[in-house]
């Protein structure tokens, strides 16, 4: 079938929307229709050619909600008419990592998924003249239809809006997961966020959820303040205003350390000051940014020794066809928000306003909707 | 009262055994007739001058066993003649770090002990002269009576033997706590340990204990392999055998990556393959080994996010009032084994020759018998 996408063609350049060919779901595949879509910074991070895994031409997108519109061959848990979120980290619930309560990392589908391809190592995509055009992430979100592994997609339920739900498709549950699945924050809780953008304000929320006393958020621009504060922030740092030690004014403020603290920036140096911030004797801090290629982490050993825990997250632990479904019951149940943090909603003619939304540091999630 | 011990005047040279006179216990202390000490890596360090902290003229030692002789004022869980191992890591049960349980590091006497006084703000020694001499890690076992606050000192059974109890006072409870308070191994586990002197020895028996699966050890030198054989490795790794990756080659040893990995080198770039060599998702590595001053542990984020978790341990996570009588019940019981690794025993007299033999790497532990 024919359907409309943005498609990147290169590194570096704006995508390009255009009607893409699209071949029907295989043996344990699904059609979807996305119906919204965020513009996450993975797809900034991979679009501008940063990413060094990156592969072209491709449809990005992997933050998205949608509608079953065709089962292949086998398919037995969804069926057309189901409301679904694609997953970029599926659950098979049989591989060593599905049965690992440890980890939410399933690698059924992994190399193939990495490659840009289905399970059976080809792409459904195609340019009207025949040219390939890859997945990604095993999702394609930024195209009308998509097809996808059953194993990658979450069931969810049929009164909830896409154009809200699709940010659980990442941003939401990486922020509200690192908190509950990787750090397992306990109730009266002292915690600092560093990096308070979608994904920050996420673990605030997160935060705020698990009845933590103290949530500190770190941030260089003062305008994420106010933002931050909705979300349940308690007190806020910048890091221009403080004359002298970064971690030691952060263990003074949170009374010795904080029980969890959080990097949502990406940066190196950030992670380390998250490190050194967190409790002698039981402080956690959990990395969720993604830095650049080849940066390192570094520390004291004796920061270790004398008791911190070094962690990170990947889609905060979730496994997503379990999980996913009760945030979006917990959003339904107003337990937590998301209608405040998609500031703009664009149509997929100008998804490239997203990018530059982005860029401009302007939107916390933009989100197309189809 | 005078008593004999071995004085470490400065860094860098011999101890000097000597007489020195040592006061009675003030409120809340004890008098402890010291009948066996180990020495540690921990004294050598601090001897050598290489510990930034290391203050001089004092009294060293930290891993002994011995008896009750006088109690202080207002002193209830200790009588005369009880059977005790100092605890550098002592426990009030009452400080937010012996409440939490989370963490073995109790703050209640941390500022005095690193000042090398009682918590009263002096010493108990000094030379016949008048010259006052420090204490070291609260214990200073290289002498044949000290002086211990109470909340340092664990209660242990009348029949267990001096000189073999010591060893519990540190390498014993270190090696073996990392495994089962730190790491808390389960059955069935794979794991690598790096170094296999004293301590790394006692991380396997302790993963024997905790019924891993594989035990793999790794020493650049290959006359450890026997002993740790005995001990419970399973396979021994000598990186100088292994042309290419060592993380590659761990990782393909261990199927996938190790569930648990132990620094018991004091090494940063071992410390770095122990965190690679873990398996993506939930290995775990928990550092031991003490880095020279200043050193860095580096590594990718992406270790991390990737689902590896960096730790480390201080006297094995134990708290040891609580701790250390069982560790020393499981040495009577025949669940773990000392005798082998106290390899050579000494008179206070030839105490410098315990630091020769650790210098040449002949020695696990050299005990001194008063
Ligand atoms: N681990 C995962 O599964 C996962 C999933 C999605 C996104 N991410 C990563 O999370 C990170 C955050 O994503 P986002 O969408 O929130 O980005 P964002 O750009 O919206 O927010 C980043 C925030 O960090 C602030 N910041 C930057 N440098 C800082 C510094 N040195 N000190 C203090 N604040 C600083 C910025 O001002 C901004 O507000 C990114 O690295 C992204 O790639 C990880
Ligand atoms: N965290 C704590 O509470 C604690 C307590 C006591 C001791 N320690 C530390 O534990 C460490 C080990 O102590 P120990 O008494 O067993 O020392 P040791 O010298 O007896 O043993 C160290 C072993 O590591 C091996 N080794 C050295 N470099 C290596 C390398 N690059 N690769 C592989 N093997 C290497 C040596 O051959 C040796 O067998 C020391 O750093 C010590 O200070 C920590
Ligand atoms: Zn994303
Ligand atoms: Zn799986
Ligand atoms: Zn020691
Ligand atoms: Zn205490």
């Amino acid at each position: 079938m024919r359907t409309r996408a943005a498609v990147a063609l290169e590194a570096g350049k704006p995508l390009e929307v255009m009607d893409v060919e699209l071949d029907g779901p295989k043996a344990g595949e699904v059609m979807v229709e996305i119906k919204a879509t965020g513009i996450c910074h993975t797809d900034e991070f991979t679009l501008s050619g940063a990413d060094p895994e990156g592969l072209f031409p491709a449809i990005l997108g992997h933050e998205g909600a949608g509608v079953v519109v065709e089962v292949g061959e086998g398919v037995t848990s969804l069926e057309v008419g189901d409301h679904v979120i694609p997953l970029y980290t599926p659950e098979c619930r049989e591989c060593d990592y599905c049965l690992n309560p440890k980890t939410n990392l399933c690698q059924a589908i992994r190399s193939t998924q990495g490659q840009g391809v289905m399970p059976d190592g080809t792409s459904r995509f195609r340019m009207t003249d025949g040219t390939p055009i890859l997945h990604y992430m095993g999702c394609s979100t930024f195209a009308n239809h998509t097809v996808m592994p059953e194993i990658a997609l979450a069931k969810v339920r049929r009164d909830a809006p896409f154009e809200k739900i699709c940010y659980i498709g990442c941003g939401v549950t990486t922020g509200i997961g690192a908190v509950i699945n990787t750090a397992k924050v306990e109730i009266g809780s002292r915690a600092v966020v560093f990096g308070l953008g979608g994904i920050g304000l996420n673990v605030i929320q997160g935060l705020r959820l698990a009845g933590a006393d103290q949530i500190v958020g770190v941030d260089l621009n003062p305008d994420k303040r106010a933002m931050a504060e909705r979300f349940g922030m308690t007190d806020f740092v910048n890091p221009g205003d403080v004359s002298g030690d970064m971690v030691a004014h952060l263990v003074e403020l949170t009374g010795g350390g904080a029980d969890y603290t959080f990097d949502a920036t990406g940066n190196v140096d950030v992670m380390r000051t998250a490190l050194e911030a967190a409790h002698k004797g039981w402080g956690e801090s959990v990395i969720i940014g993604v830095a650049p290629a080849g940066a390192e982490i570094a520390t004291r050993p004796f920061q270790l020794v004398t008791g911190r825990v070094w962690r990170g997250t990947a889609f905060g632990g979730a496994r997503g066809r379990t999980d996913v479904p009760r945030i979006v019951d917990w959003y339904m149940d107003g337990k937590i928000e998301i209608d405040p943090m998609i500031t703009h909603t664009l149509s997929l003619e100008n998804i490239n306003e997203g990018f530059d939304l982005m860029h401009r540091g302007e939107s916390i999630r933009s989100v197309v909707v189809y």
